[in-house]
Parts: C-alpha cells; structure tokens; sequence
C-alpha cells in the first residue's frame, strides 16, 4: 500500500539518493542534504557555502569548516559573536517524478531558529518568526523537476538600543540565556535546530491528535476524546486502538471522523501515570488510522498516553492562615498532587544541555535524565531562560516517571505586550502547548522565571502573562499554570555557602526560611581538575585570576565580583590551598555539605514546604564553577551523590547548626526521620556519631516508631562536648541499624583549641 | 422614513395600545403589559395571575397582589421563602400586522433571573441559564395574527445537599447575597430585572458597536478601531460621526461596513476622561448609521465615548522588596494610574440599592452617585456578592467621574470549575464585558470577592478564575484584571472599633497595618431612630434584643453573636444608654470617629498604600445597624460627612493613638497634611487645639510648607497634659488658618481623674 517518491538530492560536492520509510504506512521521509552561508544583506546571497548539519546551529557548520577547536576552551567562544548579525541562508536541491493524484509533498521543520523566511525556486513562500512551531509547508503545487529550496535565518533579534546582555531579547519569543548569563557565554545559536525532512503524504492526512480524557474522582474510570485536526479528513474514516503497556488491547473503535466531536470512549481502572518513585509510568499505546471509504490506510498516527490527575493544592494547615486583621490572602498552591495524592517535589532546575540545541539527541537527554532518576528527583524545572525542549525530552520523562516543570521562554526581563510579541508569543505558546499537553509528565506551565521581581517587573497585569495564562487554559486546562516562579510563599536563592554581607551560613538562613516550596537554590562547585584542563589553558590554571579564561568560564564576576569562584569563603574555611586540586576539593565539599543541608531542611519543613528544587542541574557547556549538579555533557559532581542521598524517599537526617566546631564546644543537633513514601515504611534505630582521626565518639541511639505515610518524625536534639582530636574535619554519622540504606553523614570543619598543647603536626584551619 | 408597527396587547383584565419611538429613528419600541403566576411543576400553568410590573420582580408582583406591607418592616421578609422554589411564568398577549419584507420583530430583555425559557404561542423558542446575557429574539418568523408570549422562570439555583445559605449559589452565576448574608436578608429576587419590550428592527442592522482604541503613550493621540457586530450588514455602508462634549464634530466617517476591520481612525489631542477630582469626565458622542447602496438609513446606533488609560501600577519602591535570601515576589500592583497620574482612590464597597434589582432606577443610582461626589470618593468597588449594576450605573459614573472596580458574581464560595458552571460562567462573562468595557469608568476587572481566603478556598489554579482571567484579556485587555481582593498585600477588615479578643481599637490595628490597599474595613453604627420605628415593632426597640426584629436586621448573631450592635463595646465606652436616642447617638460617634481613623491612616501609609475603601457604601434594606455609610435608600449617616472630610483632596490630619484620655495624662497626636492634588497645592499654618467642656487649650502651631504633587507632609508630634476638665469628651481640633475647608476634628472620650475632689456634676465613664 505504501509508494515511494524517489527523490535525488544534488550538489555540486555530493549526491545523495535517500528514501526511507518510518513508522508511518502511509508517508515517506526523505531527509535533505543541505549547505549554509552567510550573507550581511537580506536581499544578497552567501558568497560561501558550507555543509550544514542538519539539525544544528549555522554557528557550529561555520566552525567545522573553518577547523576551530572546541568553543568550550579558553575564550573560543567570543570569536562567534559576529554571527549574530548577519543572515545566513540554507540552501538544498531535489528532483522529483510528478506526484500521483491525492499524494502532497511537505516540506517539514520541527524547529528552525529564530526568524525565517523560506524561498522555494526563489520565490518566497514562507515566512515565521518563532523557533518552537513545527513547518509543514505543502510544496506539491509549486514542485519544479528541479527544486531549489532555501531558508533565509535573520540576524538574532535584538531589542534596539540596549545593553548587550539578555534584555535584548525582551521582545521575542528567543530563550534569552545565549544573550549571556552568570554560567552561560554570550553565544546565540541560530538556524535549523530539530529534525527536517520531505515528507509524502496523502491529499487527506492527519494534522494533530490529541488524546483528551478525564479521569473519575475516584480515578476508576477514564473518559476520553478524541481531538483530530487534518486535511480532508472530516468524510474519511477511523480505527482506532489503544493498548497498554502490555500490550492487551483496551479499545478499539471505528467510526467517522466527523462523528469523533460527539464521542467519548470509556476505559474502566485504567493504569494511572505515576512518577518513578510513587509507582509505575503506565504508558498506553494509541494507534490511530485513517480510512477512506475503500478501507485503504490513508494515514497514521501513533502515541504514547499516560492517564494522570495533576493539581497543585495548598498545604496542610495553609487555608487558616492569615489569622489576624487586617487580613491578606492565603499563600497560593504550590504542592503537588498526582492521582489524588500529595507529593513532595524533589529535582532540580534543568537547563539547555548545550549553548546549541540542535545538537541535542535522545542519547543526551537519556543520560541526563538517567541520572535524575539515580539522584532521586521526581521533577524537573526547565527553566525559562533556556529551550522549551524537544519532543524526546518529554517522551523519556513519561516513560521514567519524571516530572516536569515547562516554563515559556521568558526569562528576568520585563517582556512588554506589544502587538507584534504577543502575536509571536501567541502563535508560539499554541505550538508549544499542543504538543507538550499529550505528555503526562508535563506537571506545570509557567510563564518564566522571577518575572515578578525587580529584575524583571512584570506582573499579573502584563499582557504577555495574561496570554499564556488564557492560552494554557484554553488548550490544556487540567495542567496547572502559575505566571511564574517565585510565587507568594515561594523562594529563589540563597546561591552561596556563606553570605558574607551578613555574615550567615547556608545552616542559618535556611532554617530562619519558611518558603512553600524552594525552587532555586544554588551552592557553587568547582569542576573536577581534568575537566578544568579542557577549558583553561595551563599557564592560567592556578591560581585561578579574574580576567584569564577562568573569568569567561564564571570563576569570577558572574554574578558579583568574586562569583562564583568565592576564593575569600574557601580561604575562610580552609585556608590557602596549595594546588588546584585541593582548591576543587574544598570547593566541592562545601557545595556537597551546602546542598545537602537546602533539601534535607526543605524536606524538613514539609508539609508547609512542598518542593526543593535546586539551581541547577546540567550546564550547558564546561564552567569552571558552578551550581550545577553535572557537568557538561553528563559527568556528575561529587555533590551530585550527596544530593542523592538527601534525596532517598526515607532516611536519618541531622539539622546541624553551623560548620565549623571548636575542640570544648558542645556539639549539638536535631534529629529527624525524612519520609515521603506511603507505604511500606521501616521503624528502628538511629546511632549518632562522631568520627574524626580514626576516633569515634557515639553521642546517642534514638528509637524510631513508624511514620505516619509521608510525614517526617522529629527526633531529639543530641549534644556531645567536641574532644581533642588531631583532625581538621569530622563527620557526624547517623547510623540505622541493619539499614544503610537509610544511614547518613555530614562532614564539619574542626578547630583545635589554641590552649591545647599541641603533640602532633594538626593542621590548623581558618587562623 | 420611520415605520410604526402598531402591537396591540391584550389580556381579559385590561388593553392597551403603545407604540413609541425611541431615539433610534429606523426602529421601533414597543413595552409589553405582563401577567404573572407561579406553579410547582414546569409543565403546569399558574392557577392565579397577577399583574406584573417588568423591570421587577415576581416577590414583588405576589406581594402587591396580596397588599402585604413593606418587606422592610420587622419579620416580613420571613414570608417570602416559598418563593425560592416554584416556578413562576410571565405571559403576554399581542397582536400584529403582517411585517413588511425587510423588517424583524424582535423580543428583547436585558435581563431575565435566573434561570427561564421563552414560550412563544405555545411552543418554547428559547432558553438561558444567567441573568445579565440580555435576550435577543428574533421572532419574526413565528409570528401569528394573535401572540402568546410565556417566560418561564425556573426556582433559583441551590447546589443540592447544602445548608440554606449562600453556599447554595456556588454553581451558578447568580448572586450569592440574597442567600443571605450579614446585612442581607434571605430573600432570593427572581424575574425580569431589566428594560424588557417588542423592537422592529430592519433585517440590516447592528447587534453591538464597540469603539476600541489605543492611546499614545504621550496621550496625544488616539487611535480608534470600530468594532461592529450585526445582521446583514457586511455589504451595507456607513457614516460614522464623533463629537466631543461641546457638539463639535471631530470625525465624520464614511465607508462600506465590511472594510472598517482595516479601519483606524485618529484623533489628535483627545480630551481624556478623568475622574471628578483630577479633572473632567470628558466625553464624546458617536452616532453610527447603517445605510444601503440607496442612502437609506436602516439602522443608528449612538453611545458615549471616553478616552482614558487606567492601569495597575507598583507603588513607589515596590520592587526594591523582598531584599532577603531566600527570596520570594514583590507585592502585585494595585495602585491606581490614569492618564499617566498615580491617583489614591477613594471609595467604598457598593452593594446591590435594593434586595430587587428589578427595582432600581436611573434616579436610584443617580441619587447614590451624586453622593458620592459630595462624599469624596473617586472609585467604586461593586462587590462580587451582588448584582453587576445596569447600563445606567456605568453611564452615570462615566459622567460623573468616578471609577468602578466590577467584580464578577462570585463571592465567598469556592465555584468549582464544573463543565456546567463553566458554560454558564463563560456565556454571562462574555456578555458582561462586552457590555462594560465601552464604559471609561470600567477601572477593574475583579473575579469576586474573597476568594483566596479560607471561608472560600478558590486560587489561581481555579478553572472558573481562569476562565474569567482569559475572556477579560480576549475582551478587553486594556482594563486591569484581578483574580480577587484581597490580594497580597492587599486586606480586608478589621470590622468592629475595638477588637475584644485583642483588646485592640481602630486607632492600634491600623496603624499597624500595611497593606497596599485596604479594600474592605468595617465600622459599625445604629440607623436613625426614625429609620429604625420603621423596621423594628414599637414593643421591640428598647433596649434591643436577640430573637427580636433587631437580628433579622442585623444587630445580632449576624457576623458573631453580638454583632453588629456590639453593645459590649459600646457599654464599655459610653455605660449603659438610657434610651434609644443615646444608643444610636454613641453608635454613630464611634462610626464616624473610627472611619476618620482608617481612611486617614491609609492615607497616611501613602504611596505603600493605593488605595482606602470602606465596607460599604449603601444597603439593600433598611438595616438597624450596619458598616454602611447610607441608609437605604440614600439616608447618609452622620459617618458619612466624617468620611467625606477624611476624602477631601487636602486636610490637615491627625494619628491618634487611643479613643480614651484619662486627666493628668499625656495626651499626643502626629501631625500631618494629607494632600493628593497636583497643583494648587497650599502651603499655610496648623493650630491645634484641644476644646472640652467650653474650654480650649492650645497645645502647638504649625507652619506648613508647599507639599509635592500627590505627597502628604509629616509634620511634628503634638503633645499636651490634659487639665482637670468638666467633660465626658474632648475635641482635637486642627485648625488651618484662613481655610476652614482643610480644618478637621476628632472627639475623643475624657476621664476624669478618680482623685479628683469632684467640685461639679461630671459625669464618670467606663468604671
């Protein structure tokens, strides 16, 4: 049943024959050979052209011909940036056979960066401002034998007039990150970023379909319509089967498209979506198919669906305050809810995995997202400085159990509602949403990040919000939307281990806090020392100097002059470090201690706190420091482990009051059992103590009854005096008897007193 | 070149003939004589009729039917009840000639409560849930020699199972008020509440004419865009004619109907509309005539115009807060701009005029407004619990220039968003905005009262907020929109002079507060006595009691058991009142007094503070005791000349700190000039004395200088010993030398000391 257009691509370099059939029956792929060029006026054409990789980045094309090494080393980076202000043209040629009657040939992009216009046997045919909505550009009327197709990319947009920085990017629908931002160079990527391809397909053919349903209260029953865009379909026919992860078919129907509007199919107990660590990520299988009256395949459409209810409710206790008069507002809901029950949120913020995503794949979504389930994340926040990610980004977080947080790309900037950005910002946020509203792991809509602080200045008044809030309502209602994050309640930062303007430790401020949900939170580390030897030239490598290649990887005025290297705080605790590695050392103790203390404290002020979620996850090329739990591309940081275990859905847990203890003081903290799961929960036995030197000092057994399903335990407050010890560290270990699963440790700094008569060579920090 | 079409109604019990032409010259309206019965079932028909007044209510057509006495008076309210749940139908008879070609008879009423279906000669044509989307009727095609007209009204809306009070109104957009509230009776209004007659119409004509337009930013341009909705009128042509306040033409308009879409008109130099204290509520006339290819007028369709811009802005260093780590938002804007110019806005709560909107009349409202202006208030707020008002509302405030902030039907409930409620909810939004947003005096968009509260428990992810956030930007998204108030920031209460529980007065909470606008606070105070002798039975009025005609109107258990008389407050303040007069005389002092207190403060707390609007303007029935300012109808209280001096633009004004002054004391008071003008801003001098008993005693002068624009002035701290006077109270007078017009006063109570040797009569308080 399924016909084959031959289509032969040629270039005077290469001559390619491709033509492949995908899952689709009824439709042909066939990719495309392209080259690139660059030109200063619109009207003028490239005078050179280079291979182009497709998807990719015109950026990296350019410097593949050219021979550059890695932008990640040194100040490579800065040679891109008179990229942004050209325009760069995409040329490919095909021959093709006449098309048979009822076949059409569509040119489809599922993402070309930013604005575009696309010329077809040099006539304009086309034109978009948006990188996140899908082409599909019907050729078959203007097919030639020889087809010439062009894509002409405009110069990045820029707001006129400002500072080049990401306020340039305040009225566009262009993620503002690549403007320059405290871990990111200035670098913008432009050109065709997801897959593009020729595709055959029927005169009648399937647009969109989107699987709607609606859960009983009681979650027994799922009732679901079908929505179906496409051309020529309203008099054709369908069949249709759902099947689940099994393979058991639950339904199949057959009926006429234009019946669909008025029918709801019912499925009894369905397998309920949930996240990794509350249950299964049960995935059904749709398969829809598209009949003429003959009963021949005209289309098909295939996708995954996973039945959930997610809502964000407000915490216990939450609806009695405010309590006294005058009287405010209660805090908004920030808790999450999934199938009825409360979760607590526990991820990260996620970020472009590179400064170019059109070189982003599955693998590289894979890996990260593998380790998100290792560190024992349920959600991700991505973040709306950067991409609203690929089709497979959400694909792998329904098949893990991941959740995720989409933000629009709106980013610290005040984005003003003119006519013109909030017709691009409309046109994009429907793409963006009709697609992401078919995955169940897409748990929250957001209008972007701190637009309602005074960085940004944007507020529940600005058109731009009001429009992705009606937008997000009026085509994927049972998904929460929020304008933005921090909300009323929530919170953004601290970002260090010490705030040295008022003197507080990352121990300090987080208890004083009292947020419904932390959703940033940073604690910089150093990256490992080979990973350094591939960004930093050796004859700057240490010590690190502001304005050396330390500076471009954000050692040092990222964000504040002495961020995010902090060298004044490292020598604070530990004194001059000899060598770069004891640097990384020390840097990554703090930022391991420092992240552990933000998710157990969070997770301690359940239920008033829902969420802790920190800044950030990857990095989207190689700092020298940063926030960041993984380094570029996928090498986890020493703090990534320690995150993971804060992150167990059960364990022991200290509140430690400070870092640095003194031989004679009395060492003292609280204890607590951390429990999110719902069943199956262990009672027993904790035993604190205190290891340095080699010596052990056991200050307390504390017995533990059963929690209560996801309710933590408040245990007692040990104290113990801190003995000599020939030590500059020590750690308190909170053992769980026959359970090390559950059993957790912190390391302190030391200080012998000064009186001691010192027998030994003690290293003696911090005087 | 008008036609008559002469309609005859006809009933057994009366017949009479009208036909009258409004201003509209290509159409005709004709007022309809109506009968009305009720009956249990809806298939049955009423056994009785009644004549029926349309604007009304069928309450009301039973009652004067019957000859009951005024509802007002002591119980009677109680006899309505079974009036909830019957069925009630409206009927009318008429008779036609044959129409000629090219003209529409057309049934319209712009307002049906609740719930009804139209019955056209026995068969139903017709059918709506929601009282403010107006009916629009073609009935043309159904006409028979002889007309029956039916309107079948359905028993109000109760969701099932809940308790007989506003909890029943949380599924339906009818207001919640008349389900009872704390200064409502339960007495539920259903019918026709607005103008409701037959209209020829030409088969061409306009459905609705919005002038949209966009300022410029620097206000001296505006550009207008005709909105025209209609029958047939795509083909036809039009003159356009805008003339401002004094008659002169300003734009006169030609074209063919279906090319206005691309049509922009400008004007240089509009006169904006203002409020009444910033200037005047300019407004022009536009006269729209649809005409065919021959000239023929076929339709004209006249309205007012204003121009102004009106925004919520942050107050005055609003972004520079929250400025701890962790971080959370800034306050959302609620500060007034208009026309570029922050205004402080001055106002009250208004409720619903009367328990039966269908009772309320152009002179009701215009009596209502005119107060208004005399009491200093520039803004509205039309409290979610009642009605949205009708037309004549909004164009008597954009005559007089006074803001309205319109809040949508929903109050104190949570209104879940079910698919049924949404429709309904969609379908009356819809035809409320369209309807308001023509109107300059339309400041804000508000989604109800309360609803992020706990007695309330709706938030932003509620589908019914997001429903109305969406169609206020689909529809007219140059007005604000709120989801609700409070919001944060924002406060509502406290309600009562002196909390007990606290132990705290007016003159303590408020100035502790600090909110960006108090939209809500209460002061309790007695109606006069000759108001009261109408409501409560002679046998009934002193002292009052619980159980009696005073707690069906509100002086008992109605927000707390002794509220809102309070006799505990008063008793503690003034002993125990001798007789009525004496009573209501201490009620009102302390409503006056601690109304001055918080419309002073907020102004005070100006530029954090936006906004100070009391709970509430008028009533709906004659109340004992209320927080209202006016009596129903439109009786002020003596409270209402403190707040108008407390609203007037400038006025010397004083912090007290306590109500009670003992001798021997310390008496102080902080000095300020409350100014929200702009120019003409007086500089001069403050003499503050201190008048008991005859005696003055002159404690401070102050020379003023001139104050910024839209800036108080902080002046000194007044202190001064009380001497041994012969009084129960004291008046703080500040006088303003040579102006009067800013002079204020406050009376507060004096005590005399216990050790004094008494050489008179003076009367002890409190001990």
């Amino acid at each position: 049943m399924s016909r084959r257009l031959i289509i032969t691509l040629f270039f005077s370099s290469f001559f390619i024959t491709q033509a492949f059939p995908l899952e689709k029956e009824s439709s042909q792929i066939t990719e495309l050979e392209w080259l690139v060029g660059h030109h200063s006026k619109k009207e003028t054409k490239p005078t050179d052209w280079y291979p182009a990789k497709v998807p990719g980045a015109v950026q990296l094309d350019y410097a593949r011909s050219k021979g550059w090494e890695d932008h990640n080393f040194a100040e490579n980076w800065k040679d891109y940036r008179w990229m942004e202000d050209v325009y760069w043209t995409y040329k490919t040629n095909f021959s093709s056979s006449d098309l048979e009657a009822n076949k059409c040939l569509y040119f489809v992009s599922k993402g070309i960066d930013y604005e575009f216009e696309i010329i077809f046997n040099n006539k304009q045919v086309f034109a978009q401002e948006g990188m996140f909505k899908a082409v599909n550009l019907d050729l078959t009327d203007l097919l030639a034998k020889q087809n010439l197709l062009e894509i002409r990319i405009f110069p990045v947009p820029k707001v006129p007039g400002r500072n080049d920085d990401r306020n340039q990017a305040a009225q566009s629908v262009k993620p503002a990150v690549s403007y320059g931002w405290d871990w990111h160079p200035r670098l913008i990527p432009s050109g065709i970023w997801d897959d593009t391809y020729l595709e055959l397909r029927n005169a009648s053919h399937f647009q969109d379909v989107f699987i709607d349903y609606q859960l009983s209260d009681d979650f027994q029953e799922a009732a679901i319509n079908l929505k179906v865009e496409g051309i020529n379909i309203d008099d054709k026919f369908y069949e249709w089967t759902l099947r689940d992860a099994d393979g058991n078919t639950v339904l199949e129907e057959k009926g006429q498209v234009n019946n669909l509007d008025s029918r709801s199919f019912l499925i009894e107990k369905p397998n309920l979506w949930w996240t990794h660590d509350h249950g299964q990520p049960s995935l059904y299988s749709s398969k829809l198919i598209l009949l003429d009256a003959n009963n021949n395949m005209l289309d098909v459409q295939e996708q995954k669906i996973g039945f959930r209810r997610i809502r964000l409710v407000m915490h216990e206790g939450a609806w009695s305050k405010p309590d006294t008069f005058p009287k405010g507002r209660s805090n908004p809901p920030i808790t999450l809810e999934l199938n009825g029950r409360v979760i607590f949120g526990k991820g990260s913020n996620w970020v472009n995995p590179d400064i170019f995503p059109g070189t982003i794949t599955r693998a590289r979504y894979d890996e990260l997202l593998e380790y998100g389930l290792k560190i024992n994340f349920n959600i991700f926040r991505v973040w709306g400085g950067g991409i609203v990610n690929k089709e497979e980004f959400y694909e792998l977080c329904d098949e893990k159990g991941i959740l995720v947080w989409t933000e629009f790309p709106l980013a610290c900037n005040n984005y003003i509602g003119t006519p013109s950005y909030l017709s691009a910002l409309k046109t994009e946020s429907e793409a963006i949403i009709k697609r992401i509203r078919k995955h169940p792991s897409n748990a929250i809509w957001s209008g972007g990040n701190e637009l309602f602080n005074g960085w940004s200045r944007m507020t529940e008044q600005s058109l731009a919000l009001r429009l992705l809030n009606s937008q997000c309502y009026l085509l994927d209602p049972k998904t929460p939307f929020i304008y933005t994050s921090p909300l009323m309640g929530m919170a953004h930062g601290h970002y260090v281990f010490k705030d040295q303007s008022i003197g507080e430790e990352v121990f300090q401020w987080m208890t004083r806090a009292s947020a419904t949900a932390y959703t940033e939170y940073g604690m910089p580390g150093l990256s490992p020392v080979e990973l350094l030897r591939k960004i930093i030239p050796e004859n700057e490598l240490f010590p690190p100097k502001p304005g050396t290649s330390w500076e471009s990887h954000h050692a040092f005025n990222a964000w504040g002059p002495d961020r995010w290297l902090m060298p004044g705080i490292l020598e604070g605790y530990f004194g001059k470090a000899d060598d770069l590695e004891e640097l990384v050392e020390n840097s990554q103790l703090l930022q391991g201690e420092g992240y552990k203390c933000i998710f157990e404290e969070a997770r301690r002020q359940k239920p008033v706190c829902a969420m802790a979620v920190n800044w950030c996850y990857n990095e989207p090329w190689i700092t020298a420091v940063n926030n960041s739990l993984i380094n570029y591309p996928n090498h986890p940081k020493p703090a990534f482990y320690e995150v993971s275990n804060s992150c167990r859905p059960f364990l022991a847990s200290a509140r430690i009051p400070k870092f640095t203890w003194k031989e004679g003081e009395t060492f003292s903290c609280d204890l607590f059992i951390l429990n999110d799961m719902y069943s199956d929960i262990p009672k027993g036995r904790v035993t604190v103590t205190l290891v340095a030197d080699e010596e052990e000092l056991e200050l307390l057994t504390w017995e533990f009854d059963e929690a209560m399903p996801n309710q933590n335990i408040t245990g007692p407050t040990v104290r113990g005096v801190l003995p000599d010890w020939d030590a500059d560290r020590f750690v308190v270990v909170l053992e769980v008897d026959n359970h090390p699963e559950y059993s957790s440790s912190y390391t302190l700094l030391y200080q012998p007193s000064p009186f001691r008569v010192r027998t030994g060579g003690a290293r003696r920090l911090n005087q």
